[in-house]
């Protein structure tokens, strides 16, 4: 088992505030009415989580929290922190509680891990195919609505690198901002001019010509859009020691190798949020 | 374009919050910076939503609403309401309103759109394979934490049924109840005295034991949990015109026919909700 | 002293929500002004909750989370669980701890525990009056717009059961869902086609004319709504076996036995949540 | 029909807020069921609120509020604006709109209106009690949690007079403050010195000893608690001219005439809010 | 270093929102990524707190919830309690714990110390200016929008009376009502009507022959407003012990000794809270 | 009357929440009881709101906001949108509509039009003393706890530019970090490897020796901090062409132009935020 060094936790109201409209979603106005049935009040369970396929861990904060959310006493210990790679039958977390307590937790606990896991893992997959490379991996605004920062740290979790959070934290000027604004070099003179002092200026091309207006110009990072790897090496000479350089478009796991060996800073896919499968993780729960 | 009747709209404060919370995650404290920098704030952008993929539409709502958010003053049209079948190239909606309002929501809405949109086409899959029987795809509880109330509504929208929205709506009793509360008649007994009076009974089996057991002490539904085709067929032959049945594991699209021809009522599928690959939407932006 | 055995807790999310909005709303912006002004700030106080009459205890778990919001080092003992019968002069609870904290919680833990008990002592009365029968009385959706959760764990308390927590968890056909289905038999057609697969269906019906169609097409229940003991009589008899039944209208603590002798299998009144009156609960408050 | 004159509405924002909580509580994640099963999505309803028995209105606002919320294109017609006097049969409100959307507020609205309705009619009976005197009836801070706004708005509708909203906004000196400051001079002292300047100070006292106290050192209220009317004949005869003078304690609609006519300026009681039965109030819906 | 006695803590769900609300706004998605990148994970900080210039301290709650919130195992000694007279280099607090939660948490915990220092601050040298007089310095409501609980707080720390909250706690009639009632006298007794038993009203006057009409008619207190020295003090002589006075108009450091000798009871200014500079608060961090 | 061009609204939904908070704050339960007792509910006030002072405006969107939230039905006319420069006299706003509603909101739009407009002609005052330079003047994060978008957005309205927006959107080093790295090339290096593409690197140094380190390892943006006009200069020589420079520490009005004239890229000032006073901003109300 590996580690990624040094994660930093992700903020805590977040991670609180995200389990707890979890756990109201499945709980409803009555709580767990079949545990409430059938188990006593005062019976202990003891869990075991473990995973069934190989991946990348992502999400522990959240389980962890969704159990002490249903009740503080539950006694958690986790295996595996987030940023390990595990295989198949490793575990991940033992937990000890209140029956009731664990068995409202645990889908909650599990839907966080899973889906989380699910985007670390393939991440590092990405990562791996790059890693004879300088390229790096980055992340989208393809995410899932309401669960962004979740995801673009299940993609630290991987190997990945976050690019922007959204909107207001970068400016990244497209084809369309470029058409109003009258050409590349009027558009990133209007985006200079109102930036921030800390806001990075990206700007999208999606040929070589466009690449020259904006190395005469100046930016932070071009995004070479949708470029053959032929292509994209001459652009990546071009802007060498320039400027940083960002592929986007046509990334699979297939490809991926071919656009790092261009010599390009950073990759960028959507695919690694919108469309990565749960990691298949089980919960073994014994009752006492 | 073929479009399923009668769906209702979801609860409108859902989509609401559901759609505030995602503009609020990518507009930040000071919005899409990149527009303000390089757009006028007068121009004016039209929209056009397609889908580049076969599959069926679900996330309208939440797609009209992102817009009406940001500016109650863009027009949006609706082509294919939730339900419809599309192909490659079908426009889906279209809109004109102020260029910087729509940029700020269209990603929130290709976010909703993609990921519905993606669980509605997995679930058609599922019951174009079962067409020829009575069986019908239910979904689980292995939902985007906080999302539930959209998977589940897109789970419909491909033409499935839904399960229990969470632990308050329906007893399922699981092989720890059953461990605990000391055999299956037991269980139920103790289900049935506490349940409310519109609260319905399943109970899960693996054997054809239990499920005996199972028709001589009654419930609503018997969950046959990870049976062989055979297995199951024996079952449903027993429980028959007694007890509604309902079957899980090893659910996948190769295997699903066969499980329906068992006579089965329903399928259960994490996957329709925990694996579904985004469809693929783009989304052209002209301003004028 | 007797108890109910079993009782599950309400959802703590639910409990800490009503707790501080209750508290909130007595506090504004400024809080105890007289407790600030008269008691210095480090007395301790000594609190006896008691009871001036009988009846039957809920509310508990809000009246100890409203001392535990106010200060979390307050010591509360609690004496007479949620589901006690309880006798005049009863001592319920008793509390130590920083006085102006007790103070300040004081009236939100009454305010709960005089309301609940008030619907569980109702509850209780009925219950006491159709004992020997197998009528079972349910609660309806005419509670106390925010408090549902709190007033049907209420009826449990008192030893009834729960009707549907709202529009969303069971299918409850009226006159007017018959009216423009056409019918009683295309009606349940429709909610059986559409409903999901732990949701149950029940149809009201005003004559055995109408019953005998619901027989003929079935459902989960039939609600027997204002009939005659002898009409309810007989619409037992031809229901008997075949189908829950409930009956409603007119029912009152004089009326109650009568329709439970009917043979009827459940009894649902809106007077439980609407119209209790609070149990008279005082607090004896001994700065020390 | 007698209207009150000049009743302020309730603040907007209150009004938004409690509407919504009850819609999402009886809305759920999947809304009305039954009438998405049972009704076309294009029906529309002519609706009828009447009351069944004589009262006075309260809640108009909130009811309209969640017809309104359901759906901004139903029309409402209110007939009796609150505190207008009604009696059997009288119509309170018209509303026309889509089926459905009418069908999922009618409970939010009637369980506002029934509840306020109640507190209106019931305190209207008290001050009809006392209306040959200049007494004028007051309520309490004995309100149904997270509804004080609601219930004391509801008091005006009936004629009443409000208390202090909390805890915040007017210091009410009880025995135990009393005791612990060391006397009735030294509490009101104290409450003077820290008092802002728009802050009444009333001050509880149950003897006429400590009458004369509280007027030689002055207070605004004086509550006269569980006196006999007698004795406060008497303390009103002191206190004339120099301070304010409530009574509580024993007030029933039996007693509440003799207390008034001692010639008390206000009477007290938790009664109007804690346990005012529902009024009556039935709504009948046509669907078109 | 002298301090206030007696000064009650702020309602602690004030404190717990305002502080969150704070933090998140600091945190966004991704928290503190500069002391992420730059600091282990296990570093331990020691933290001291001291004021740079002469002051008051107000605050204190707000910045140990501040470290609270970001990591409770956060160790914090407060040695300045609200209300406490400062000189430069006094320390106000120290703490210790992981450095990463403490560099998060000190910009939240100095805005809140600096602004609400500032005011008492301020107020504090407002009512030294007035100690030979009877005169009390209150606020008014030109408070910072969502923070007026806690600015009001600061008054009282250094040593001021709070004026009513809100527009919902006292009736202060301004030349507008007086205009519309036509006159002073109708205009206070459609107050007196109306207002609730405990509601203190407030009328505001700009002329002697005003301040006489409202003699006549009596009410709580009387705003002398924008008046001369020699105006306010024969208005004082002739409300003298008839009703309480208050000035406003013209308040500065320069000014509020001469009014406050006109024997005025109460001086309110609005500059106290929306003009105080910042007190100049720093922090020293040193990594362990 | 000039303006700043292109200055981009606030997201709505940050205006929409703080106004609301606002509102709620100064409403209470029971709203403005003065209008209510002194204002017939149908009349209509006529607003005109203009400035005592010069200045320079900012807070539109928030007073606009304000009178729509209390009754849509307010006509609200912008006469100098935010960015105007304005002189003593000058009308800012006018509104008509139901007087109630208008004495409602006024406090709450000239609390945020006060606030926000003294910013931003603070912000215009140091402005105009560089305007012979390139250096352009930067906010701080020293903002009003909660407000921070308003306070950031009125800088811009005065000509001033964002720094970053929290610890979340850029990395800034300081001492504290550099100790624990090991130095100024391990702090950056470390920032480089773990920041996200788009996140800019600052540090901030206080000696030129520690600049050449910068220099020599690369960063985006040095913070020369404390240094006097002297080092400045030769700080500003060195990083010319090389990396951007951020001047801070004792600046005021009258020290700006100095430091400004040294070539500094920026100059950064928490006064802007944490100490301008309020706007003198006057409203006149007449009812009709």
């Amino acid at each position: 088992m590996t580690q990624r060094p040094d994660l930093a936790p992700l903020p805590d109201h977040l991670v609180r505030g995200a389990v707890a409209r979890s756990l109201e979603e499945d709980l409803g106005l009555s709580g767990d009415i079949t545990s409430q049935a059938c188990l006593p009040s005062g019976a202990i369970a003891d869990v075991v989580m473990a995973t069934r396929r190989a991946g990348v861990v992502s999400g522990m904060q959240l389980a962890v929290e969704a159990f002490r959310q249903m009740d503080p006493s539950i006694v958690v210990e986790v295996l595996t922190p987030d940023g390990t790679a595990i295989k198949p039958g490793d575990v991940l977390l033992k937990a000890r509680g209140n029956a009731r307590a664990v068995l409202s937790a645990e889908r909650t606990a599990l839907n966080f891990m899973g889906r989380m896991s699910g985007i670390a893992t393939l991440t590092a997959a990405y990562v791996a195919r790059v890693r004879h490379t300088g390229a790096r991996i980055l992340d989208t605004r393809k995410t899932t609505p309401g669960l962004r920062a979740f995801e673009k740290y299940a993609v630290l979790c991987g190997g990945g690198v976050n690019h922007r959070f959204g909107l207001f934290d970068a400016i990244l000027i497209k084809d369309n901002h470029v058409g109003v604004a009258g050409g590349i070099i009027p558009a990133l003179q209007r985006a200079k001019t109102r930036a921030g002092s800390t806001v990075k200026i990206e700007i999208e091309v999606d040929s070589l010509t466009q690449l020259d207006e904006v190395l005469k110009e100046g930016a932070d990072i071009v995004l070479l859009d949708n470029m053959t790897p032929a292509m994209l090496a001459e652009g990546v000479k071009r802007a060498k020691g320039r400027i940083i350089t960002e592929a986007s478009g046509g990334v699979t796991l297939e490809t991926v190798a071919a656009i790092a060996e261009t010599g390009v800073d950073y990759i960028s896919s959507g695919a690694l949020t919108h469309s990565a499968p749960v990691l298949d993780i089980g919960l073994d729960i014994r009752i006492l």
